[in-house]
């Protein structure tokens, strides 16, 4: 049973980086409780200094493997990491299904690391707003780089790592071409590109596609999106998306596109929690049993759901 | 230039299955016509009658051949189909890329079929919502068989696929074992699991990875969730595919279920359209420059965002 800590004592824990105030402020995030506000007020405050890297990309691309690389070879560097996991997935079994997270086993005992993976509870939206707001805590804990990692490329992870300053798309040859990668979105959201696994046969030839279709959309800053080769089992590669990385950094710090990404980023968080409030409001002023009526008689066609949604939003 | 066309006479010819006014109506909905409420409202009141089956699975499972495949097996049936294929993932593109509805060539010139890409605009459930509508109108228009297709199994494409009475999720053998569909929440979701290009190596064995998996679960109703094998190229078990389809139908009338989802899916569909008219409200209250101030005042951090959300909806 782990020791019970006064709410002071668990921020101040924190921002001095302790493991055990920051694992159990996490979850008071996650679980919305009382007391997250507090801590959240004190983390925002100090935060805006940490790196925050989105990885994300089809399922089965190798991703907690590099991420894993990627954190050693950050930590090399000298660097602190924290590494957020994110499973938008499971509201529908519950809870994340983390057995992945055990090949992180090789970051184990390193305390400049800290490993969280995080499920959505309640709303859509939420996750992208849980996502920014363990960020800010991990921020304000003085992890210098943070490492989101979403398990796949659905529209509610695309949002969760655009919540962050770079957002890396992994790959692999086997995604198919350059057309999925479009199909996916994933061509308007990438900052760097990683085909992963490139030692695999047709590595050469996807990243030949991929840079192929990069050439022909117009450039949208001074940025060129680069692909980067990895084989993340074996580190090849790591170190060179590492610099790639850090050199995007620099990008966006020296073109003024790290402020504005983070006003645009903090615009939509904003909105995510007005939104929360407007519900939370809402579900104050109308009881359940008026719901229910409103539902009841839509099924019986008394109205239709547009007549009803427009009574309960009035009333 | 299409003809204009005058409300009613649009209404009318929805209701009667006319091609153009149903094209005409569906983008209505899709981009909130002012008049698509009046044309939504006479479509609720005529639906009820179509089976609405969802199929998922991840890109590049075949799955837009596989709908050609089994709209041409219920069209042998005497069923009149229409199929509605949602992307998602295309708020970051501005618009599906349809490639692949061009390999549904075969299904062009049946006047018992209709085809419609669905992207998403503005809120994330408000593509469920608008797919739930779109289905009503074809409902109404008297296609007896819907199919909605999704590009991927993001979180909002499960939504989607889930506004369906079945929802059918389609693998192939390189999809990875039954432990990636479970990530995935795919075992949650589906009712009838879809093993397509089963031709290829590993179709058997990835099969019984599913199979297997789907034994260890606890049921949840009387329904037991087959594992079909198709090759949706050469139509290899897609009738048998669309016999299961209709068991499923037949299980659920039977159980109850049907009406126990359907009233599900209404509630859901209901706290969107409520959700979306409280964010409505709070865009007429609250003026852009307020909003913008208060971003600048959470930028300068003299607010948190939780404070000035807080603000914000209180206004």
């Amino acid at each position: 049973m782990p020791q019970l800590l006064e709410k002071s004592q668990l921020i101040r824990g924190v921002l001095a980086g302790e493991r055990v105030p920051l694992a159990r402020g996490i979850s008071w995030i996650e679980n919305e409780h009382e007391d997250a506000a507090e801590l959240l007020d004190a983390c925002y405050a100090r935060s805006g200094n940490a790196y925050r890297i989105g990885i994300t990309g089809p399922p089965g691309a190798g991703k907690s493997t590099l991420v894993t690389r990627l954190a050693t070879a950050f930590r090399e560097r000298g660097e602190t990491v924290a590494i957020v996991a994110v499973d938008p997935t499971s509201p529908f079994s519950g809870g994340a299904l983390l057995g992945d997270r055990v090949r992180m086993g090789e970051l184990a005992g390193d305390r400049g690391v800290f490993i969280r993976s995080m499920a959505t509870r309640g709303s859509l939206g939420g996750l992208a707003v849980h996502t920014a707001q363990v960020c800010d805590v991990f921020d304000a804990a003085g992890f210098t780089r943070i490492l989101i990692e979403t398990v796949g490329v659905g529209q509610s992870e695309l949002e969760v790592a655009q919540t962050a300053d770079t957002t890396a798309v992994v790959l692999v040859p086997e995604s198919g071409d350059a057309v999925q990668a479009m199909k996916a979105g994933l061509m308007e959201i990438a900052d760097v590109f990683v085909m992963n696994k490139s030692d695999r046969e047709g590595a050469e030839r996807a990243a030949h596609a991929i840079r192929s279709a990069l050439e022909l959309r117009a450039p949208t800053s001074g940025w060129r999106i680069p692909v980067e080769s990895t084989v993340a089992s074996t580190g090849q590669g790591v170190d060179t998306l590492r610099e790639r990385l850090e050199e995007h950094l620099g990008f966006l710090r020296g073109s003024g596109d790290l402020e504005r990404r983070r006003r645009q980023r903090l615009e939509q968080r904003l909105r995510e929690l007005v939104r929360e409030r407007l519900w939370a409001g809402y579900e104050r002023r109308v009881s359940a049993e008026a719901r229910r009526r409103a539902l009841e008689d839509v099924l019986e066609r008394r109205l239709t759901p547009r007549q009803a949604a427009e009574r309960l939003a009035n009333s």
